[in-house]
This record gives C-alpha cells, structure tokens and sequence, in this order.
C-alpha cells in the first residue's frame, strides 16, 4: 500500500517547529513496508487543504494527517476532511462524555468550543486520545483511507502507535526490516565506491549510503512476507559490507554512537580512559559522559586551553611548547603521556589544534588538529587536517579521537 | 512573492531524519513577507521529483528545494530540476577548481562521480558551498525562480543565510523584522502569564512565546514597509517586555546563547572562568569553548568524576565525600573552591548531581544537582531538582551553571 502524510498547521509553514510527526508516521509507515512517495504541510486553511487531499487521494491509497483537531476556530482539518468524502460530523457520545469528564477531573470551566472536538464524520473508527480531549478518526472512502491524527507531538504518537499501528498492520502485506550499520574513517565517496558494486541493481535487500558529519551510515534494508524471511535476506549482504568495510564499522543501529561503543569496550575490558583536550574543550569528555554507566571507565578529564595549564597540569613541557608550539605532534605526545600519569588511566588521548574561525596562519592552518594517544606499548600521534566550521572541525576531531580509542581496544579483542 | 519548499530525500521518507531544512527556510520566508503555502517531500526519483516541480511550479512564483545535489549516483535533483527547465548542465570551472583543491588539501584520492558536483544548470547564478563540495544554484526560469540547496544542514543553512537570504530580500515587498529574546530563570507558563496582557489582541506587532528545553525564547515580529518603520513599531513592545522579565532576559537573537553571552561579559571584564563538572561531565567547558575568542577567558577546566578525583584535583577533603557524599552541597563548595585555587581563575563553577537513568535514592533522587560558585566575596551553592532525560538533565543543568556565572557579572555592570 502507498501512504502520503499530509500535515496541517500554519505554524509548520511559518518556521515555528519543525515536522517530528512526519518523520515520526514515515518511520512507521516504512517499517510496515508501505510505500511514502510524498509527504506534505499545508496551513489551517479549508481550501487548501482541499486541494492538498484531492492531490494526495489521487496518488495515494491512505492518506494520513497531522494537526488541526483541536477546539480552536483555527482547527478545520475534520470538517474540511469529512465534506471532502462527503460526509456528515455528527456527536459522537463516548468522545463526548471523556471530554466532559477530563474538564470535571481537573475542576475547569469548559468553555464551548470543546464540543466541537467530540463531532465526529459519520461511520469513522473514532481513535481515543489517551492525553488529552480530541479524538482521530480514520475513515475508509472510496477516494482514500483517511486516518486523522492531532498535532502535538504528545497526542500523535501514542494514538500513532496503540491505536493507528494494529490497523495498519492488518493491512500491510510484507514486513520491512532495516539494520543501521555505522562506519568511521572511510571518506564519503570512497566508501561509497567500494559498495558500490552491491548498490547497483540493488533490488530486494537494499543499501542506501547516508553522510553524517564526519562519519557514514548505511541502511540495509530487506522486504519480506515475515520478518524471519527478511532477516534472511539481510544477512549475507550484511556479510558482504562488513568484509568490504572490515573495522570501519564501528557500531549497529539507528541510535548508536561511537562514544557507546567506546564505552561498551572499556567496560568489557575494565580499562579506564582520560583526555587532555584542548581544541575540542571538554567536547570528548562530555560524549564519554552521556553515556549511562561512563562512571565505570572515565573518573576524570582535563580541559587545558592555555599553555600555561598545559604544563602545569599536563607537564608538557615549556621547551616543547616554545620550539613546536601549541598545536604540533611533540605537545599533543606530552599532552597524552601527561594525562594519563596524572588521571592514572590505561588510555589518554590528547587534541590540539585550530578550531577556527580565527588563529590560523599559513603553517598552521584552521582545521590542522593532532591528536596524541598513550596506552601500553602505544605512543604516537596522528595530524588531521579538516573542513568546516569551528563546530565541525570540533565534532570530527572527536570522532577521531574516540575512534582512535576504539582501534587501540579492539586490538585487545582480536588478540 | 508566494514560495514552496520542496525537500528531496528519500531518508526523510522513510523517517530516517527530521526535517530541519523545511523549517529554516521557512522561517527565514516568513520573516521576509513572502507567503509559503505548501511545502512537500518527495524522493530521489526523478518521475516523482519532476511531478512535485510542476504541481509547486502551478501554484508558486518561487520554489526552494534541499537535497540531491551530492556526488553519489542517488544525487539526481540538479539534472532533474536543469530538465524540468529546458537546460542543460555544463561544467562550472571555478566550483571545479575548488572541489579538486579540496580533495588535493586533504591529500585524499578525489573519486571521479565527485567532478559532476560541478556541473551546473546553464545560465544559473552559482550558491558557494562554504564547506563542502557541493554548490547551489538559482534558476531564474519562466516556470519558477528555482533555488536549489545542499540537504546537509551544516551546509544548508551557511547557504541560505549568506547566499540566498540577500537575493531573496531584494525580491520582498514588505519587510517582516523580528527580535528573539531569550530568557532564563522564568518558569514557561510564569513567565507566559506576566507577558499574557501583551499577547492578547495583538496584531502588528506581536509577540510569541516558545519553550525549549529550560529556556524560553520570546519573539517579537513587526511587519511595515521599511525596515526602519518596523524597528519603530517593536521598539515599546521590546520596552515593556524586558520591563517585566528583568535580568532574566539573558540574550537577543535567534541563535544567542547562554556560553556566548557568559564569554562576551567575562571578556568585557577581563575575568577568567573555570570549572570544576562532575554529572555534566565537560559539558560546560564545551560550550564555553564553542565560541570563538574563549581563549581569553578560559585557561582549563576539571572533569572530576571519581571521588578519588575530586580530592586529587580540588582538594575536596575525604571527610566531606564520606559525610555528605558527592552530590551534596558542601561537596560542590568544595569544588568550586578548589577549581578556583587551582586554575587561578576569577569565577570557578563546580556541579555535582544525579543525571540518572540509574544512581537515584529516595534521598537524592535523579535529577538531584548541586551547582556552585566562588568568585571575590562569594562563595555558595544552590541546589536543583530537574525533571528529563540525562540528556536533559545534563543541559539544564549547564544553563543554571552558566546563569550563575552571567548573574555574578552583571552585578559588576550595575556597580
């Protein structure tokens, strides 16, 4: 089956938020393996919302909208829905009664215009809103499935996931299954190049590349009558990027994060890490400690901005920052060997480098960053040099950093 | 002047990413006086792509689209959109230049499809790609003035900004300015309801409030025919409101913030800052150092986890940790003192908490923090209990720690 999203709310068009339930419905829709060839936002506005689902109905087999269920004089979606399949609102009593109910519960006045979210288009599957007082509705027309949703993000995606998502399980005809796999320090193109003898004439498992910043992502996908046979497909084209890909890959699935993997590793091997950061201030610190249970493997980190704090916390020494600077191999060394002694960690990685967007000069240019590692029987040093802004150049170079880590554990694992 | 977005991607179909494109532009529209109807997503397929232009290219003078203009084979908008115009693509020697100069500073291998980059629509106004490889370009065409951007955001918006936003002012007939207040220290609906007498019946200008996470933003928007008349008509409206929100009004602008306003007062003051982060784990050092020039107010910092730690490198006494515990208010004293002593700094902020998923007690629960502070004649704590995610947490946190810094600076300025 092949849905359009269509979502309702002159705030969309204006800027003021960005469209999480889009992303939120495609995410479901895509699952089930239905097709999403369009999506679309379009004001409170009767007429054009009009013509948004004469377009839609006329390329699609379900449509499936966001917003304007509300009670406010703007919120026109139901009735401008029901008169574009023809038919009546009428009270529909139970949504009534809860509605009465919930204003009673919390000892507020009602003012009238609530009613209104209990007139339902006849014959409509009436969808109960758990959290708040307007119902959805999905109705089956002969011009389209029409499946009404609200638009706070709060109402749509528990009605979208208890009420919405068994109906269209039933309709759904195939399973969809996806695997994220996350991969680190092959260039764009480059990688792309070396799958791209598995992209082309690509058809039942799929591999779509997707850039991130600084890292790539490619999603396997495979369709299928049951999930056990789309598992099936996947697993030998996932074989085949992981052999083309060896340990770039460093992590599975849509939510994972280098600095997870790095995690999960120093706490399998009950190793501890510490940085000694400079250019990324505190930025590698701080994604070691988003992750729940970092306590285990981190118990300190050292921003040290100035030279000054590089020697004293650091012991870098003086002669070194005078002869090669602030940004160069020899202070990124001492800056890890001196962490690592001072934390009395197993692995210390150091960053130094420019950020930008000032304080670059010929020699050293903005984006020249080094990054210095220090484990046992390990000591070295690795010279980036990166594109963009002071938040890129900033978010590479921690990527780098964690993934130089990552190398350095996953030595151990192989051993 | 009417536009439509048309956002090219299949990800965002599949509900693989959210689309903050749409909403950028938008809004940038928005503030322009031009009117966006419609905004639609449709993949990289070129059938379907070539069907949205003409149905958008019907209703709308201007058409913006995002996406598809990489090198990968998935990258088809450029040549769709050429076609749908009746051009043909031909070589853009300098964003040629450019792109093999790229490839050549990063001693990377430049894979060849990269060279089709810079193949442009003929006729078409280029749009520099200030960070990657990819241009954009305006077609002034008799069917629509198409505007074709970058998908990435990093690129996007540098784009939009820098590139698109002059050429689009020259087209607006009206002129929409808007003033953004940020405000910290006021509860979302407290701080609604003191500027609700304002919000209603307003007309031109008006003034809405938005919540983000532990912030809030006000804006302020007056639409006139020059820019100078529109900055006459939110000059009192602007008055009023920092009459009521006070101090607690921290900064003005879309994309202000907190650490930049904290590194411009300490700046202006010649002071320095440092920190002693326990649950925020380098958080606030990084967004000091997010600004550019923090350099000369920010010497390091103390990611002091352990309680082993914190003894080491503040000199938090034994006793305090085993009586009260790490996140306790006499520990964050302690911090904050230490942290001042040892990095020589003006301002030391030091924060201990629970950030959680795990780690709560019935006596200090998740989402327990102490915050701390030691400056010139002051010394004290403050304690919080925040509700979220760790991530959440995390980043409330930050903004208390960061406002008890701006707070003690501004009492200089009132001096």
């Amino acid at each position: 089956m092949n849905f359009e999203i269509i979502s309702i709310g002159t705030e969309l068009l204006l800027g003021q938020i960005v469209n999480t339930n889009a992303r939120d419905i495609s995410q479901l829709l895509s699952e089930l393996g239905m097709n999403v060839y369009y999506t679309t936002v379009v004001g409170d506005n009767p007429e054009r919302l009009s013509e948004a689902l004469e377009i839609a109905a006329g390329r699609a087999d379900g449509i499936i909208t966001t917003g304007g269920l509300g009670p406010t004089k703007d919120d026109l979606s139901k009735e401008t829905i029901a008169r574009f399949c023809g038919l009546k609102c009428v009270t529909h009593e139970e949504s009534k009664r809860k509605l009465i109910e919930i204003f009673e519960k919390q000892g507020r006045y009602m003012p009238k215009n609530n009613l209104k979210q209990a007139d339902m288009p006849e014959g409509c599957i009436v969808l109960k809103n758990e959290f708040r007082t307007a119902p959805g509705a999905i109705i089956e027309s002969d011009k389209a499935t029409i499946i009404m949703l609200p638009g706070p993000p709060s109402e749509m995606k528990p009605m979208l996931l208890n009420e919405v998502r068994p109906y269209l399980e039933k309709l759904a005809d195939s399973v969809i299954r996806s695997k994220v796999l996350r991969v680190f320090g092959v260039g764009e193109s480059a990688a792309e190049e070396k799958v791209n003898s598995l992209i082309e004439n690509q058809t039942n498992p799929t591999i779509a590349p997707y850039a991130k910043t600084g890292e790539m992502e490619f999603r396997l996908t495979a369709k299928a009558e049951t999930e056990s046979e789309a598992d099936r497909l996947l697993k030998p084209l996932e074989e085949k990027v992981r052999e083309i890909l060896g340990d770039c890959v460093y992590a599975e699935g849509e939510d994972a994060s280098m600095q997870e993997t790095v995690v999960k590793l120093l706490r399998e091997q009950g190793k501890t890490v510490t940085f000694a950061e400079s250019c990324t201030g505190g930025l590698l610190a701080k994604k070691i400690t988003e992750i729940p249970g970092s306590s285990e493997c981190f118990n300190c980190s050292y921003v040290t901005y100035s030279n000054e704090q590089k020697e004293k916390i650091l012991g870098v020494s003086h002669e070194t920052l005078e002869s090669y600077g602030a940004v160069s191999s020899q202070t990124a060394l001492e800056m890890c060997r001196g962490a690592r002694e001072a934390a009395d960690a197993d692995i210390a990685v150091s960053v130094t480098g420019i950020a930008g967007p000032g304080g670059g000069t010929p020699e050293k240019p903005v984006g020249l960053v080094y990054i210095g590692i220090c484990a046992d029987g390990l000591w070295e040093s690795k010279k980036l040099l990166l594109n963009g802004s002071r938040d890129a150049i900033r978010e590479r170079t921690s990527l780098y950093a964690l993934d130089a880590v990552r190398r350095e554990l996953i030595k151990n694992n192989s051993k």
